[in-house]
């Protein structure tokens, strides 16, 4: 019997349990995956602590992002076979279909191949960082050649994907990071320009490095009571994308740099991509093709296996991470 | 020589003088109206205040809206020839062009035709309103038949313009107030719903008339408080614009249902309209449709004579006029 990782209660990662379970056939709509490789995500351990936008019924499995092999498909599913090389896309509940384990049940419609020349420790680290970058940098900041983009906790991997994203259209990134020992690495993984935010005046240091411009987008998952400096530190028409309630703190609305800029601040999540086809079909050939090229380039952090899924929760809470975290199988 | 309106310390109405100067000759691009009536906005209020955007050089004039006939062109203004039946736009300084008094200089740019049918101080009642709640509402919102929006301060000219467009273009307005005093003359205006916020819940009130879905599109000038009951009275995808700052309190952001319904918190004002040419010209050409068609009609609350300014700027302080505020000279 495969082995899948469930939780019986929410609290810290020690509720992760490794356990035994039969093999379960896909049904209509469903195709089972051999996992080799699974992608963390932040969401997991909001999701395991009761606090994520879903609610867990325990006992409950979790886990949005894995890479493996088809190994049964339900009906109805006929362009997914089996032997397929795919990952998966969170588009769906993690309670139904959670895919931390060693065997996983999901939505046909939520599984894509990616491109051979990437390891399925790669491929478990496409989509959910790219698709979340892409929907707000390109499919609705419509960022093009020669733009600012200012992105925050840049360490995280989906600000590894935005900074590729930014690159790969010819725009410019400015990320911050609190303390200077991240620099040098966020230096090399593309970023134009690193804002070391315990040392630097955030709209000071964007105002000197764009001329007094301002950037034209920002990407952030902190929000709080960084959203005014945000705001300070965006141009004229910018739009500041706030995915993510990293700050404990409430975020005061920035009204009067709002009405002399025109500025826009759009609450974002990576749903807004995955349930509307035409978008999500935009991004997966977008990403898919800077796989491809090499453009773009899943940056991972550090591997566990899944015996250790209890350490690697942890240490994702660490925040020491630069880049993704991933599970293999 | 021509009475003027001009004030020599910022503060209360009292401060506002009626003196004679002498008259002014038009410069390069600039135009001179005979003035017929005057607009009031709560621009100049907060300009005398010394708390709007521009900060007034003392002794200083004041005044956005005038309709009047040309009496002078100056150099490189063909457009515009002596006899012309013009009002003004607000694109300019009041600083520098104020148009309060019997004689105002302006940028040619800065002048416009109405239709036939208005009266000067119908004339003197429309670019202000229609312009900003055009922007918001057509160009920026994208405002479509059976779009529901919301509208809050009702009462004013803005407001007023904003109910007009929003039924001209066959999308659903559900308009706010405080007392039960003004329902009737909103109903009567052309609101579709009015909600009084005094005695009603205005988020459960929206989804009772929206059946549970919320509104497209919030138009806003109050802010404070009021940010999160529209956040929470907005549809999945809805834009609330704010243009204004008429709340004391700051504004929280709303994160968590910004994240959930993918929401706009946009901050907006006129002059992104009439500071972008092809913008302006669609505004212009969109509102003198509808003025001649009849669609759009200003509401005028009440006139004052010229040497009732004083009056005037207290009546609009005192916040009971349903429309607009016009001088007659």
């Amino acid at each position: 019997m495969p082995k899948i990782v469930r939780f019986y209660e929410t609290g810290g990662a020690e509720v992760l349990k490794i356990e035994e379970s039969p093999l379960v056939e896909p049904r209509e709509g469903e195709v089972r995956l051999k996992v080799e490789a699974i992608g963390l995500n932040r969401a997991e351990v909001m999701f395991r602590q009761g606090q994520y936008l879903e609610t867990p019924e325990l006992p409950s499995r979790l886990g949005y992002e894995a890479a493996g092999i088809v190994d049964a498909v339900g009906p109805g599913t006929s362009d997914i076979k089996i032997g397929d090389r795919v990952s998966t896309i969170p588009s769906f509940s993690m309670g139904a279909y959670g895919v931390y384990g060693e065997s996983a049940v999901v939505p046909a419609y939520a599984v894509a191949k990616y491109p051979e020349r990437l390891s399925a420790v790669e491929g478990a680290a496409i989509w959910m960082q790219y698709l979340t970058a892409f929907g707000a940098l390109i499919e609705f900041g419509q960022v093009q050649k020669d733009a600012w983009v200012l992105i925050t906790a840049g360490s995280s991997s989906v600000a590894q994907a935005a900074i590729q994203i930014t690159k790969s259209v010819g725009a410019r990134s400015i990320v911050t990071t609190r303390g200077a020992d991240k620099k040098a690495f966020l230096m090399g993984a593309g970023a134009d320009h690193v804002i070391v935010t315990d040392e630097e005046d955030l709209a000071e240091s964007v105002k000197d490095i764009t001329s007094g411009n301002g950037v034209n987008v920002v990407f952030d998952p902190i929000a709080g009571p960084l959203l005014g400096k945000l705001a300070e530190a965006a141009a004229p028409g910018a739009t500041i994308f706030e995915y993510g309630a990293l700050s404990p703190s409430p975020a005061v609305y920035p009204l009067f740099p709002a009405l002399a800029k025109g500025l826009t601040v759009r609450g974002y999540t990576l749903f807004e991509i995955v349930k509307a086809p035409d978008k999500l079909a935009r991004g997966k050939q977008f990403i898919y093709n800077g796989l491809e090229t090499g453009a773009l380039n899943p940056v991972i952090d550090r591997t566990f296996a899944l015996e250790n899924i209890v350490e690697a929760h942890r240490y994702m809470e660490s925040n020491q991470q630069k880049g993704k975290i991933v599970v293999t199988v």
